[in-house]
């Protein structure tokens, strides 16, 4: 047996004594996690230090440097993230429907804990305490499985959070890390179908692309954001302005950012120079169609067909000039990620029929597509946001790691 | 590009005036597409009879040429559930929550259609017009694919509804029949991850694993039930025995029909006998472990390792005496496929222990498993039984086939 598919059914065990503890042992487990992580701080740091010199050794960009180091005030961060989610409201057993059936049978559906989350992500050891600590809220068993130039952090972590949830006397195995950097292990996850409920993918558009076409397990597709913001013929410019500089530049790297302009021909004259000029003033990078290069004043490169539909994660954006509402729709659903969109109107049909017929997670009237986000969405904690539009759409709080199980109370009937 | 490829395009292009269309607009659809299959019964029995003669001669066994015969009143059947379809209430545009943010944005969060539905099934041509009219009632586009024995049916049948639907203004992409029987198109819908929103397999264990394994689409995997009913050591026998016999003999072929009895060591003695008696009498062949052969009396013989996982689907079961209630729970938990499972028992802490820790999308206590169905559950017209966790579990209504969107109307937000 694979060493990936004997620690699923460790997983798969320790699910079952997860789905029997109570809300308040679970809750006592996270201050457990929340406390050893800052106990043993010492330990992660010195791991993270291994990881970060290796890193730099092979010549690592410095934003992966950056998502890949740890200090003790980020490991601070991480315990008290999970403090707060110990003092969440608990999903699981919330009675989500229920009857009595005209035969007798009292009915009720209730929810359940969806039993072994795996996720696999990126080198961000941080991700590894608040997949855990989500998990342990939720009931779950989870196997993680972080990027190869984390492995010595992420692998820290889960020891020091397994230990912690044993201590309050759930089962430690309820927390797996993947020690193997191999491929290998990464297929075998994808293919214990009927062991694994879930496989959540978390990071750039490759690997969410790679776990959708190989995986077995049902997936969750997370996160990426190719965000348009269209600035139609009845858009006020004292409003669109702040609402695209805020919605590119104030978080370039997130996958809510805006990736794409789309601005209404009839309006792109009086428009267009002064955005180009305001984008470009704040250091982002333009691409544009002929109209757009001609009216952006040498701002504006030329645009491929592939920058349509790109996630540039960055200070760089794309301009179209569209013929109206109708071109405009069509653009978002041809090359959008079905994650994030705005219209920026002052006309009450174009922001009914936008909001209509764009078909995406989140979609918004004059307001920055960077509110597509747990926290602002008041869920709470998030897992992640899905683009997909199966089990979960846009930004997942804790009911997302959860399903629903019918229980029938009879007395003795009979079809 | 494929032809199935351009088929997904097409009905892409159609689920977009779908989700466009009124609630009142689809209903009336709804109410064509059932008067056309009345209308047109001569067009479709004619392509049944041509599929009827071509299973005949290829030695098709009697079940399957059942479920592939359709006559004047299976048709009046399918058009009358259409039509009760049409008075359902609608899910599609319903609120299902939403605040006014901090920041003054009005969020809501609102049910929309999934988009393109796709169903591969095998040669029943009912479920064409069945899948074909639930997805119109939910305002999604659907690609049907029925097993190759049924392919004229299917394809009359799709021919009709879609022109129905075409008379009330909706396009006739909406509907849309594979017609190529060649397991290449099957592997080419698999693989329209992007184009297609969701793959319903629904049919045998063989066909869902095969779709699990090789679809690149999300899937909800449906039907396939090895169902036990437990009988606990403090069972009233007068309530186990009807129960036992009602779930096993009274429709055997469907997924939610029990397939194995666990009954405890310690009223094994005293209860097996006469369970055996009764089910021999029914006609059900049984097989089990040396106790229950045994008690059985000459009328159980030897199961095998594989009769545990087995989903007969027909007048045959197995039976395992097990220690207790552990023991039940933890065979329940291996060998069962989590769809409906049963404990009779008048012991109040085994029902509870039962209920929480049995995994399946349905758990009854003193009752018949037979009641996990769409209609008996008060959900009115069902897609199929889930079996999986994420999306939907247990029966699924019509709001299975929808997801949400989050809408914010905002007046220059920014973050």
């Amino acid at each position: 047996m694979s060493e990936v598919r004997q620690l699923a059914l460790n997983a798969r065990e320790a699910s079952l004594a997860l789905a029997r503890s109570s809300s308040a042992v679970r809750d006592r487990a996270l201050l457990a996690m929340a406390a050893a992580l800052l106990e043993r701080a010492d330990l992660i740091l010195a791991a993270n230090l291994l990881d970060m010199e290796a890193a730099r050794g092979a010549g690592t960009p410095g934003p992966l440097l950056d998502r890949l180091m740890l200090d003790a005030g980020r490991i601070a961060g991480i315990a008290s993230a999970i403090v707060a989610l110990a003092r969440e409201a608990d999903p699981i057993g919330e009675v989500v429907s229920g009857h009595r059936m005209p035969n007798g049978i009292w009915l009720s559906q209730v929810r359940v804990p969806l039993g072994v989350v795996a996720m696999i992500y990126e080198a961000r050891p941080n991700v590894t305490a608040d997949a855990a600590a989500l998990s342990i809220k939720t009931a779950n068993a989870v196997i993680l499985r972080g990027g190869s130039l984390a492995v010595r952090s992420c692998m820290a972590i889960a020891e020091v959070l397994a230990d912690a949830i044993a201590s309050v006397g759930l089962p430690r195995e309820a927390i797996q890390y993947i020690a193997s950097t191999d491929r290998a292990a990464t297929d075998q996850l994808m293919s214990l179908h009927g062991l694994i409920d879930v496989l959540i993918p978390r990071g750039g558009a490759g690997l969410i692309r790679s776990v959708v076409a190989n995986s077995k397990v049902p997936v969750i597709e997370t996160g990426v954001g190719n965000c348009h913001i269209y600035v139609h013929s009845d858009a006020d410019l004292s409003m669109a302005l702040p609402i695209i500089i805020n919605a590119k530049c104030q978080r370039p790297g997130v996958c809510n950012a805006a990736e794409s302009l789309l601005v209404d021909d009839a309006i792109a004259g009086a428009a267009l120079p002064s955005i180009v000029r305001a984008l470009a003033d704040a250091g982002v990078e333009l691409v544009g169609d002929a109209r757009s290069m001609a009216l952006g004043g040498g701002s504006v490169a030329v645009a491929t067909d592939d920058d349509w539909g790109t996630e540039y994660l960055d200070m760089k954006m794309s301009i179209k000039v569209v013929s109206g509402l109708d071109e405009a729709i069509s653009h978002i659903n041809t090359y959008g990620t079905k994650h994030s969109e705005a219209i920026i109107t002052g006309d009450y049909e174009a922001a009914k029929r936008f909001t209509d017929e764009v078909d995406a997670a989140a979609v918004y009237v004059n307001a920055s597509t960077r509110f597509t986000d747990g926290a602002e969405f008041g869920l709470g904690a998030e897992i992640g946001i899905s683009t997909q539009k199966l089990h979960a759409r846009g930004p997942m709080g804790l009911v997302a790691l959860t399903s629903t199980k019918f229980i029938g109370m009879g007395s003795g009937q009979v079809r």
